[in-house]
């Protein structure tokens, strides 16, 4: 069995351990030498040329991603060619789009902010006059970790934007939330679904920074989440790990933030923390295989990501101090030189009371990021 | 960090993932291409040979073993140039040969059969006739999974092997035993150590076959075995993980079988079972990190080997029903081609009943033995 994975970051990397368990042959395309996934890296090249991905995927069962942002015509080539592409081609569509994703959440009634496609300052100051004065903008491709979203309360707060915006913006009503959850559900081309317990999630400057598993007090939201989340898997054929970000209005319901199709940030905790990892599930999951319990192995999981630390430096540089104090955290590095802001690793703990997992976890952080 | 594994074996193999989530890079010298740890497999080359371990070791930062068969010279040629090696050659010259073995714990006062070195038939008849006309003898050297192992009950039963053993044979007494119970223990170069619980394992054809984690109704025992093996490791100066495996007598006392200075397949339950597996372990240990928490994650584990299964076929050709069946059994496949008997795998099942969890281990075994 061959699984090829286009892109060579921290995600492709995650997915080598449960490849090395189950005799999985994993192979990955990576953008640069030296890539976080390199140990697999069987070549190196650009993922927007037909060609070198052709090349790559020519003696692999599968083809999945480490990101979404593969072309459409790339992806086109792929299926021409009778290569078998986890998520397909039209599931990555409403990924890589985020109007196209709201298009598609509305047209199958799932819950979403209110949200428009405008196509200038004009159209912009409009729906800022019929939503409170307040709005969040969105680039359509491309964004990630914070980036390419912006909260606006004037007509020009994105006039910078539309230069580069052919097919417009995406601009959402400003959502009033108690805080930010998210669900990760798996899918086999087959149908099968597996859920994780849904999570809640701590953005810090448009990034996570922790999760908790499962979200406290998440009460009727725990059914209505993994409901939701196994009905866009359905609906929009997605294949392998969807996680849906939430938020959790101030008014107790769930609105759509993200989606994302392919292992996530938010399902980390899931390495340690579950019967099954995100990593092993996609495995199964776009190789068609039947899916592993996603049960967790402890009542509480936190994971706690490494964002920055000291230039130039790597995790491992300060595993001594951090392992002798908390010999009982989980520690991940993705080799990857640390800089300010940049996710190098992360960190997980497993045990009983959520108050105590979060102070082991973000004690054994706390080592790397000053 | 740069760890060097000298050997290609499952073990090596099952270092690379505790590797990656680490950020350690792992270097392996393996003995043929295409073998079970072929992915970190920088070198290929003859362990004997002085020369390719040094050019191999030339660039790590510590070199350490899937086995224990690395000649003393060449131990030694490595510590000449500097290089650290862990176990070191006097802990391993204790595991390499079983006479010496012998002689090293009785002079630490540990508990063994009674046993005399032989240089022929008629010391062996001697023996043999003071200790109730039976006794076993083994080969000193390059004896494993029951191979160089034999029962006798005559003066002539090893005459074979008499003509190749210049040091003589060992013959030990034939130990009445309720069962084999196999005690853990990890250690730093600098003394820390870290011992997981004392775990029963059952033997078939010389060969381990089930693991039961932690050995039930151990009693006493559980303080005894964890002490012995911590006085072993201290004493001898074991470096890495030390693997005691016992006998539990039938009145009811602890003798020592065999050593192993490396990760061990009675420890292969922690993979999935404990906080801190014997492969993660041992790369903290050889590089004088802090130990991690050996403490399981669930009641009970048990683990079951994969024993053959048909000729050339491999383990993900059977996952489909296997995985169906069981989704909560940690599957592990070598990426060896099967054979009876071979060891192509295992598989590690977690609970809170031992009966209960047994049963869901060999139910998932058996798909991959008929």
């Amino acid at each position: 069995m061959r699984v090829g994975v286009i892109g060579g970051g921290q995600l492709a990397r995650m997915m080598i351990p449960p490849a090395v368990a189950l005799g999985i042959e994993l192979r990955v395309l990576a953008e640069v030498e030296g890539s976080s996934a390199a140990l697999a890296a069987t070549a190196v090249g650009d993922y927007r040329d037909a060609a070198t991905v052709l090349a790559f995927a020519a003696d692999v069962d599968v083809v999945t991603f480490d990101h979404e942002h593969v072309p459409q015509d790339v992806l086109a080539a792929l299926v021409a060619e009778g290569v078998r592409v986890h998520p397909g081609p039209h599931a990555l569509a409403v990924a890589q789009d985020k109007t196209v994703m709201r298009e598609r959440l509305s047209a199958i009634g799932a819950p979403v902010p209110k949200w428009a496609r405008v196509a200038d300052a004009g159209e912009l100051g409009a729906f800022l006059a019929a939503h409170g004065g307040v709005a969040v903008v969105k680039t359509p491709r491309g964004g990630y970790d914070g980036k390419g979203v912006r909260v606006v309360r004037e007509a020009s707060g994105a006039d910078d934007w539309f230069a580069d915006a052919e097919q417009g913006l995406l601009v959402e009503e400003f959502v009033p939330f108690r805080r930010e959850l998210s669900q990760l559900v798996a899918r086999r081309p087959s149908g099968q679904l597996a859920a994780w317990p849904l999570v809640e999630t701590v953005q810090k400057d448009g990034v996570c920074a922790e999760v908790f598993a499962p979200a406290p007090r998440a009460g009727v939201l725990t059914g209505e989440a993994r409901a939701l989340a196994e009905r866009i898997a359905t609906e929009l054929d997605v294949t392998g790990v969807l996680a849906v970000e939430l938020f959790e209005t101030d008014d107790g319901r769930l609105l759509i933030n993200e989606l994302a199709m392919r292992p996530h940030n938010t399902g980390h905790w899931t390495i340690d923390g579950a019967v099954t990892s995100q990593f092993e599930q996609h495995l199964r999951a776009v190789l068609d295989l039947p899916l592993g319990d996603p049960s967790p192995l402890a009542p509480v999981s936190v994971m706690v990501n490494i964002l920055g630390g000291p230039p130039g430096e790597r995790m491992p540089d300060r595993y001594t101090r951090a392992m002798a104090d908390r010999p009982e955290v989980k520690l991940h590095s993705y080799a990857k030189d640390s800089r300010p802001g940049r996710k190098v690793g992360h960190v997980t703990a497993l045990g009983d009371e959520l108050d105590d997992v979060v102070a082991r976890a973000r004690a054994a952080a706390s080592f790397f990021q000053d």
